[in-house]
C-alpha cells in the first residue's frame, strides 16, 4: 500500500465525515490512481467540520483533495488524476489518438455525467423529502436515465470505455458508483462496469486507505 | 478568420438553435481556442432538432462539438480545448507547475463551477416559474454566490487566474458569461474578468463565426 509518511506526493483528505460519505470523498480518485501505478503518497488531514481559513488559500472552495508534488500544486480530483495518469501509460495511452480518447472520457465523466449524478444525490439524499425535490425528481431521473442509456450504448460489450482500462474508466466508475439500482434504472452493462472497476485491487486498496484515515465519530465531532 | 472549408481540423456545430442559445453553444469554446492560436478549422453542421442517429456513434449524447483531426477524434469541449491548448504555450504554459495550474483551473471550470451555473440556468430559463424551481431557487442562488465569492477571492486583482491568459481562463470565462448580474450577485472582479475575456479578438471572432453559421429560423425549423 503506497500510503507512507514523508512521501514526495502529499494529498489532502478530510479528518472526519459522516458515515454515509465515507468511501465517497474525492481524494479516493487520487488514491486510486496512485495505487494503480504504485506511487507513494502521504495524507494531510483537513477538518471538514471547521475548514481552516488558510486552507482556502490552497483549495479555493475549501474542498479535498489538494495535491502537492515538489513545485506542483493542484486541486480538482479530475486534474490531479490526469496529472498522475500522464506519468504512466497504464493510466493514459501514449499514442495520440488513444490519449485523446482517454482524456475525452475522463472529462465526460466530470462534465457530462457527474453533474447529473450530483443532482440525483441532492434530491435523494441531501434534500430527500423536500417539496422541490419531490416535484423535480421524475424529470431529473428521466434525464439521468437517458444519459445512462447513451453511456451504456457507448460502452456496449466492452470491459472498458476504449477497450482497456485507463484513467477515464477510473473516473467514470467513481462517478457512477454513487448511483444505486434502487434509485433509478441502471443498464446492466454499466452495473457490471462499475463492479469491474470496484473489483480492481488498486480501488480496494484506495478505499481501505480512505476509510482507515477517518477519525472515529467521537474524535471527529470534537476535532 | 481561421474557419475554412477542407481544413485539417473539423468541428461540429448545430445547424440551428433558438435565438437565446446562439452564442452559447459549446463549439464556441473550441472555435475560441483555435482562434487564439490561429489554427484553421472546418465546421460540420448537425441538426439539433432531429439529431441524426448515426451521430450518436460519434458523440454518445448527440451533442456538439465533435472534433476530428486526422486520426484524433474527440468530444467534450473541455477535452478538445485542452488538446488544442497542448499545441501552443499561449494557451498552456510549458513549465510543469504552470501547466498543472492551468489544467487545474480548466477542470475547475468544468466540474466545480459549470454544474452550478447549469442548475441556475435550469431554474431561471428552462424551468422558469415551475413550482420546484421557485422553491429551489434561493438555496441554489446561495450556493452559486458562495462559489463565486471563493472564485472572486482566488482571482483577486489579477487579470487572469494565474496571472496571464491560458486555456483555463478561456473555459472559466465561457462558463461564467452565461450568468447575468440581474439573476444573482456577481462580484465585480469576476464581471470585469468575463468582460476582459469577451473583449479578446479571438473570442469575438469565434462568437461571430458561430452566429454566422446558424441557419435562419425559417430554414432551421424546417431543416
Amino acid at each position: 500500500m503506497p500510503q507512507r509518511e514523508h512521501a514526495a506526493i502529499e494529498v489532502t483528505g478530510f479528518a472526519w465525515v459522516p458515515p454515509f460519505a465515507r468511501g465517497r470523498v474525492r481524494d479516493l480518485r487520487v488514491r486510486w490512481a496512485l495505487e494503480e501505478i504504485g506511487l507513494d503518497y502521504a495524507t494531510r488531514h483537513i477538518s471538514a467540520v471547521e475548514r481552516p481559513p488558510a486552507y482556502f488559500g490552497e483549495q479555493p472552495y475549501g474542498q479535498v483533495p489538494y495535491y502537492r508534488e515538489g513545485e506542483i500544486e493542484m486541486f480538482e480530483s479530475g486534474a490531479i488524476v490526469l496529472h498522475i495518469a500522464e506519468k504512466d501509460e497504464r493510466l493514459l495511452p501514449r499514442d495520440p489518438a488513444g490519449r485523446a480518447r482517454a482524456i475525452t472520457w475522463l472529462i465526460s465523466a466530470l462534465n457530462s455525467v457527474e453533474p447529473y449524478v450530483m443532482n440525483i444525490m441532492t434530491i435523494d439524499h441531501f434534500c430527500v423529502g423536500q417539496d422541490w425535490a419531490v416535484l423535480r425528481r421524475p424529470a431529473m431521473v428521466e434525464m439521468m436515465e437517458r444519459r445512462l442509456a447513451h453511456l451504456s450504448a457507448a460502452l456496449g460489450d466492452k470491459d472498458w470505455l476504449e477497450g482497456r482500462f485507463t484513467a477515464a474508466d477510473l473516473m467514470m466508475v467513481d462517478v457512477l458508483r454513487i448511483l444505486r439500482p434502487d434509485q433509478l434504472s441502471i443498464p446492466q452493462n454499466l452495473q457490471d462496469y462499475v463492479a469491474r472497476g470496484e473489483g480492481r485491487p488498486a480501488f480496494q486498496a484506495a478505499l481501505a486507505a480512505q476509510m482507515a484515515d477517518f477519525l472515529s465519530d467521537e474524535e471527529g465531532m470534537t476535532a
